[in-house]
């Protein structure tokens, strides 16, 4: 007998998340259903919860339960400093740190001539609002050492100069060594990124 | 800004699954909220269905949609072999196979001092009771090859001596070289088994 109705359809939806193939998805579900009560019905009412009152943010994308955030509402954050990430989670691990006060904008993606993902599919529009409307005095531009990465990067750096000349300062993440990184493991890209941008001890 | 109220409860039951830890939990509450119409509701509406539809065999202790399952109630099924598993994985896993027609008896663990289960935590009693009632000729005994499963193995196969003697055949599954598997990435307990049940070419 394979897994039937119900029980088919809901390892399938499991194998469709990200991180899960179908084994991990038919494990889970046995879990779930050999816990009902202190594992599936948990996970079901925080969809619930979750499905009805987290909301995108209308100004930087971020999710919260308001439709503005938490991030953009609070004054002690620094509004002369806004820095661009691609996605949610790329914020929530520079929040993580716990070492950068100012404001998020959340771009959805980067662009892509493979996935043909253009200017308009990203919230670069967005971005040159805010920055038109705003104070803004740096812009921190937080995306994946990738080529789509880097080609987004000049994108919104070339748009922003644009409008703003050198009034707003536009900067990158430092590439570099990671903390607690072995040289013999790491791409002889990062290597080389590293020994250019070395610095005095 | 860590996740907040709702999404945080959300991940955290994710992270509480077999297969996910924290990082993974977070990627899948973010593609579920950036998918809520395919990948959200549909894994709602699953585990919704599942749970009110599917229910545990009162026979053998598998899952389906009715009080007794497809395979205790299909009549082309051999009723005269009885194959004991630890877990509803086992079950579906020879079930895959396609190469089994007898009945099943699932166990819901294995006797293990460690984790404090023993006989009575187990489907044991049912076990016997089931094998007193029925025309069951042969058991095969298909528990992991682990010292566990090994010791419940040897517990089952005196209890049913205790009752039927020797009217009962009582069989494990054959351990060897995996189909497929390279002799120099195998464990010594295995290749030791291998060749102590070596057979003519």
């Amino acid at each position: 007998m394979k897994e039937q109705g119900p029980l088919d359809q809901l390892i399938k939806a499991f194998a469709g998340l990200p991180a899960l193939g179908p084994r991990s998805a038919r494990r889970i579900a046995l879990h779930l259903l050999t816990h009902k009560d202190s594992a599936m019905k948990p996970l079901m009412r925080a969809l619930e919860k979750t499905l009805t009152e987290i909301k995108v943010c209308e100004n930087c994308g971020n999710l919260d339960l308001a439709d503005l955030c938490r991030i953009c509402t609070d004054p002690k954050r620094d509004d002369s400093l806004l820095c661009v990430v691609e996605g949610i989670a790329d914020l929530w691990a520079i929040e993580r740190t716990g070492s950068y006060k100012g404001r998020y904008h959340i771009l959805g993606g980067v662009l892509s001539a493979l996935d043909g993902i253009g200017p308009d599919q990203l919230k670069i529009r967005e971005l040159v609002a805010r920055t038109e409307k705003n104070n803004i005095q740096e812009i921190i531009i937080a995306l994946g050492a990738t080529v789509d990465g880097q080609t987004t990067a000049h994108y919104i750096s070339d748009k922003i100069t644009d409008i703003a000349g050198n009034n707003i300062r536009i900067t990158r993440l430092a590439h570099g060594v990671p903390i607690g990184g072995a040289l013999d493991y790491l791409d002889d890209g990062t290597i080389t990124t590293a020994l250019k941008s070395r610095s005095a001890v």
